[in-house]
């Protein structure tokens, strides 16, 4: 009897749901038709409540993940401007946050299936233990079986772990890596790629071999159940659709890590 | 075997949690004593994360049933202000405000038990049947097993009924009734009832017989589940208290509608 | 000595500055190559500081007239849902906004020039005599010489002439009329009007003739020193353009009311 | 012909129209009849239009200074939590709000005299030279006749110098002072003075030899054309009360630094 062949598995988030009221960000129904993991805003840095019902409604038909993409309360910055926020009223908003989504997943037939950090807090809760935690603090207070996805080798990974809670890795499709395998500086010229095909094929790579070149042209470890692709330009549009396109062309099953 | 008397039974609700950051409103760990049922500030037309979480706990603890005291979005108006939303907006808002304050009231250990509007909306679901059925399908979305506390007569209880919810009638303590069993119009000099003890043995009364005396003088049937007691000034927590004491010195059971 | 020929004037005026953050509504830049006078949100239902400063130094720049264009304090429902708030409470909102505008306006080298309802306000202060007092009572009391820009006919611009303010009165480029000169409701099939041609030539023609043909086929008289249009879709942008482009080849000025 | 003698010459200041719709915080009335300036609240940490208003009337009729009490926009945190903004936007947001304040001023028949930051904004721009620049940068292009009030020796005050603008130290009646003239964390147990008498005459000498004890017991010197008293509790009141009486009784003229 022959083995049946190894099979690669990846999970396509993206940032969801980010308008406000009259306004609107981003394309997500193109995004719902390529993500398996929708990382829908709350509430806090966008997304108020008749956005947050519609983009669970539409997910939860295609069989997209709820997540829940939390934030510092700031509708004026977006959620990009780091806060001092002491840590209980950190995890309090969190909280308030992970249960108002929930509300409207479990409305739509679903519920809030991980979370994720948005914006600064999600920059910051790479470094900060206090936020790291507090945030935690939330997940595990709310679900202690809610899975936290993140940057490997994040404070918020690593508290999260502690704390006993699932964790989920990602890479980011159109970000170059350094040497050690951390981001490169969005200061840097090679921060961002452009071109849909070539990052397509590194997605691939990625999956395939659990490898990408960094900028300095070496080989650098990135292992990841989760690609994190963009949605708010035609462009990024475009190249979310080329990654998904050439995963499944390389025979990697998509599919969501959270279910 | 001699039969038990007949046991008379009432809740006493008040609204709770309706500060916001920095600033408090009344005496929520005096009324905490007082009552069976907290109507909880959901963060819409007051209360933070913070004072969510803090007043689920200290009502969990004490055996308080938890009820979202759902408003329009109006801070600066403290949901004072009629607005007119329209009806899937309406619900969305409701249904957030449930889902956040459930939040908290789960990792207290407990759960939403019940929901009241506040305010504006509460006096505009009286009347109006558009607002009565947004709210009334916020609660059949969100959980059809919750109980709408509410103005025995008003569209809201109507529409609660024709969605096959349960309803809950509550009685005023300290408001004056017309011989129509309707609540004397603020602006009429009978509308408000100030002395603690006239206003207890009323409550009494009211259990015990299901009447009150109308500002006419006529009897008037009122008949309610819960007894909506206030507790925003120090005069309202010493009538809450009367009111209570009153009816457990007259055998009345006091005791929450939802568990 | 020949006389000169009778000059028709008229102003154009737009909503612009309606994003809020990272969210933009509307093409402001494509508009103030359009307009004379620009209503400039205020913050309560768009309009962060960021987008106020860069509107008005816009504006400013091409000599675009600013206006506040005031509103309800609603940034979830864009300000369209009318709201019941008293008198003191609107008049004080309609100050803050008016001054907030006025800070920009005169960091720019320019200042407020006249003050416009938004939305809801709009339409409730046609009918509403206390909300179009309080709107009144805050132009008066923070700078009396300013115009307010609305209806003919309706309340809002009967208080403010009474206070002894200056009032202007618009026309909608692109409503249907009836035989009252009232707009026709906008659930009526021919309440808004499409092709940019017959619109700029009925605009052409109601500033030459004062008249505008009614949804009845009548000609009602309608005087308006303003046209109103709107920039928040490309086809909006492009009937504005053709409005412009058509009056002044009919050798209409095309001016500010307001200097 | 003899000499008159010197006259010593300080303002009083305090933080006041801190509250925001229905919730109050500190007693305004009491304060205004104590000090000399005004910090009144501008809408981003607290202060309603309602309650910005009423204190610029109070305060034109006892002739105390108005200063805009300058924030981050943060409501649910009362402008505590430290905010990484972008130095335009910080710069937009205090232009926002001075011209907000000065609206209701003016309507009140006086001006905004001169600006203060609050809170996280306050001890930031102790130290942070972008956001000091930003806030030096926002009262430059409002009114450059405009004083900041702030601390001794902070980047804020070196930067509205190097501006050209007008400054003014202050001084804090109930903190210690470290031997280096800085003040004493509050984490430390001497970081607050308790007695009212003991603060009243420690600021009497402060005003007359220029020096306070520090809490390391030897002298040093604190220059303050202004001295921030408290409101915000009973005692706060008595203690400004009772600075406000010794140093009248020690002939000192209690006077605004602007006018």
């Amino acid at each position: 009897m022959s083995e049946l062949p190894a099979t690669f598995v990846v999970d396509l988030n993206s940032d969801l749901g980010e308008g406000f009221g009259i306004w609107t960000l981003g394309d997500d129904d193109a995004l719902l038709e390529v993500v398996t993991s929708a990382n829908i805003a709350c509430g806090f840095h966008a997304g108020d409540p008749n956005t947050m019902r519609r983009v669970c409604e539409v997910a939860t038909g295609r069989g997209v993940a709820i997540g829940a993409q939390v934030s510092y309360r700031d509708l004026a910055g977006f959620g990009r401007r780091s806060i001092d926020i002491d840590q209980l009223s950190l995890t309090n908003d969190v909280i308030c946050q992970i249960a108002a989504l929930d509300g409207f997943a479990r409305v739509a037939g679903s519920e809030v299936r991980y979370v994720k950090p948005h914006g600064a807090l999600y920059n910051r809760t790479v470094h900060d233990h206090h936020q790291a935690a507090a945030v935690t603090a939330a997940v595990a207070a709310y679900n202690p079986a809610l899975p936290l996805l993140g940057l490997p080798g994040s404070a918020l990974l690593s508290h999260a772990e502690q704390a006993g809670l699932q964790t989920v890795a990602e890479a980011f499709a159109d970000r170059g890596y350094t040497a050690q395998a951390t981001l490169v500086s969005r200061t840097h010229p090679a921060a961002l790629l452009h071109d849909p095909e070539a990052v397509a094929q590194r997605m691939v790579r990625m999956v395939h071999t659990g490898r990408v070149q960094s900028v300095e042209g070496t080989e650098v470890a990135v292992s990841a159940r989760s690609i994190c692709v963009h949605g708010d330009t035609p462009g990024a549009v475009a190249m979310a659709v080329a990654v998904r396109k050439a995963l499944v062309e390389a025979g990697v099953e998509i599919r969501p890590f959270a279910s």
